[in-house]
C-alpha cells in the first residue's frame, strides 16, 4: 500500500481519458444528472449522482467526484472523512445513462454512517435490517453535528 | 439447475418480507422513483427504476420488476427475453434512496444489446470500447424491430 501522502496516479488507461470527448456521448438525464454506482471488487459501495463536471473532475484528478442534490454543490468523496475513492476504471451502460465506477475505496468505508458500504442493510423477515458491522465511529471521523 | 418449467420460489428472507411494511421506509423521489441495482455475484448487470408499484411486484413474486421511464409502465425484467431475474436478496442504502437486488439471471444475458450486462462498455485512452463478449443474438431474442 502506497504511503497516505503519496499523490495517487490513476491508471494509464484513465489517464489517457483525459481526452475527454467521450464524455459527450453520455446522456446526462434531468438535472444534467446521471447515476453513478461506486464499486469494489465484487461489493458495492454507494450510489450518487454526477453532472457533467464532476465527470469531468473525476477523470482529470482519478478520485471520485460527485455533485449532492441536497447541497446542491460539486463534492468530492472523502473530502471531509478522508475516505476518497481512487478510481481504477468508469464504464458505462447500454443507454449511457449511468456510470459505473471501479474504485478502490481508501479508509474503513465509504458510508457515513460508519459501514463499509452504504447498502449495509437487507430485507429480512418482512424488516430492514442491518447486515454489515461497522467499520469506524462516524463521531470521530466527522466531528460532532 | 430447477427446470425452467418449475415455479421459482423465493427464498425464505424474502418471502417473509411479503409484510411489506418495510416498503413505507424507501423514499421514493422525484416522479415517485428509486434507482435499483442489480448484482449477480460480483457483477453490476443493469440499473433501471422502481415506482412503489414495481417493488412491491417484485417482493411479491420474486422476480425482478421496474418501471420504464421512456414507455411509462411497469415492466418485468424479462417478460419478452425470457431473461428474468430471480431475487435473492434485496437490500437498500443509508439514506434509503436506493435499492439493490442481488439475484439470478436467467437465460444468457440481462442486456437487451446482448451482453451479459448492460455495462460492458469502460473508457480506454479517451474513448469508450466495449470489452465484453457478445452472449447472444438480440435479433433471434426479440426479433426483427
Amino acid at each position: 500500500m502506497a504511503a497516505p501522502s503519496k499523490a495517487w496516479r490513476p491508471p494509464a488507461s484513465l489517464a489517457a481519458a483525459r481526452g475527454m470527448k467521450w464524455i459527450k456521448e453520455i446522456r446526462f438525464g434531468p438535472y444534467g444528472l446521471v447515476p453513478a454506482i461506486v464499486q469494489e471488487g465484487g461489493k458495492v459501495l454507494m450510489i450518487a449522482y454526477m453532472n457533467r463536471r464532476a465527470l469531468e473532475l473525476t477523470v482529470r484528478t482519478g478520485y471520485a467526484h460527485f455533485y449532492s442534490r441536497s447541497r446542491k454543490k460539486l463534492w468530492k468523496k472523502g473530502e471531509e472523512s478522508g475516505h476518497v475513492q481512487k478510481v481504477a476504471e468508469i464504464r458505462t451502460d447500454c443507454d449511457a445513462d449511468a456510470i459505473l465506477l471501479k474504485v478502490r475505496q481508501k479508509g474503513p468505508g465509504a458510508c457515513h454512517t460508519g459501514h463499509r458500504s452504504c447498502f449495509f442493510r437487507a430485507v429480512r423477515g418482512g424488516r430492514l435490517v442491518v447486515t454489515d458491522r461497522l467499520r469506524f465511529d462516524p463521531g470521530q471521523v466527522y466531528g460532532p453535528k
